[in-house]
């Protein structure tokens, strides 16, 4: 059986060898939600990047692009849109390709270049991820972007969703699997409720994002498949 | 009111400013276990050190002295005693030092040398833990050794505890200290059946370590307050 293991952050990724394994991105609140949701609302493509300047100028040469991202909860000095999975209805977005930059999501996706496969995670397309993961039969990763480096609950309770589904079909010999479970089982009646308790909900809360975040707990809202192709993020 | 916070490993630990703070060093299986019995059964004082050869070379130069540890859960070859809090009755300890080095928990501690304290913890010794905390009105950092930067039930459901006791009287914002407490929720009726699940418990219990385990698990068995003193442990 190939096996399923969880990475906490991005500072703890060196310690997993990803080379034959998918990693699954989760950055529930809020760049791996938006990457759903704008991708099912028709966007032709999301371009990842890892700074504000590489966004804005990468905006300015590719035609009908939008520049989108934020730093530290809001939207970046010089971007046209946030980082908000509501913000991209159809009629916006169809056919454009979305340049995103976001604090902790995309760089974690650069961190994981020299995996097999890369693709991204969250609520909104869980059942997506999973039917996936099964039928690929590859080892997996569950790569929290967490913030700023450190543990955060919303990403663990994802990634002890995903193991939820898979436990079955994957070996599974990893503390921090077991723990996200854990909280995934104490949570999973009311997981905007459990989340409420989170230091990133309190954060983006300041700025009024309460809607926002309650809509990152909807489950298979989006339910897309997402993989990394070259440097883009596409519906597989 | 002082904050509390857990960091999960110690590759985590640079996010971490503990200049100010109180570090408590968490290794339950079994460096820090260990040390509560030990000092709490005479010993004279515990010296961690880094490295084997370091252990062997001091062992010869300090007279009454015992040199102990392991590497990967085994006697590290060169040592007179291993890592184990049943190693050490009285009889055979009192008035002595231990020079030990282990896998996580020694490393862990050189690593928070510019804390303004550090003590050490672990179920054997959680009350005396907890009321020194309380009683010092400063910041708390509850440092996990895991399991080679590895994220570990143990040490986590550990903090868990600690803060379990603390919550009235410390600032918290940290996941990391909420996902604890939310793990220690769902073990505190059965520690020993919960961490029978873990991959450390799986490793130890190869080497027919199951006993030991389920002794480092019991509550205030020990319950001596352990602190740095110099390059020292000793019971504060």
């Amino acid at each position: 059986m190939p096996k399923i293991e969880t990475c906490f952050s991005p500072s703890l990724l060196h310690l997993y060898d990803i080379k034959d394994s998918i990693v699954v991105i989760i950055d529930v609140f809020r760049a791996t939600s938006t990457i759903a949701a704008v991708l099912e609302q028709g966007a032709k493509e999301i371009i990842p990047v890892s700074k504000v300047e590489e966004c804005i100028a990468l905006g300015e040469k590719l035609p009908n692009s939008i520049t989108a991202g934020e730093r530290d909860g809001k939207v970046a000095p010089g971007l046209q849109h946030g980082n908000s999975p509501l913000e991209y209805p159809r009629s916006f977005i169809e056919g454009k390709t979305l340049i995103l930059t976001t604090t902790n999501g995309t760089r974690l996706l650069h961190m994981c270049h020299d995996a097999n496969e890369i693709i991204t995670g969250s609520f909104l397309n869980l059942g997506a991820v999973c039917a996936y993961l099964k039928a690929s039969g590859k080892d997996v990763l569950l790569a929290c972007a967490s913030w700023k480096n450190r543990y955060n609950l919303e990403d663990s309770l994802f990634a002890g969703a995903v193991y939820h589904d898979l436990k079955n079909q994957f070996d599974m010999n990893c503390d921090s699997t077991r723990a996200a479970h854990h909280l995934y089982l104490a949570a999973k009646d009311n997981l905007y409720g459990f989340i409420q308790d989170s230091s990133h909900f309190l954060r983006l809360s300041k700025f009024g994002l309460e809607y926002d975040m309650e809509y990152c707990c909807k489950i298979n809202q989006h339910n897309v498949l997402v993989k990394l192709e070259g440097d883009r993020l596409c519906i597989s």
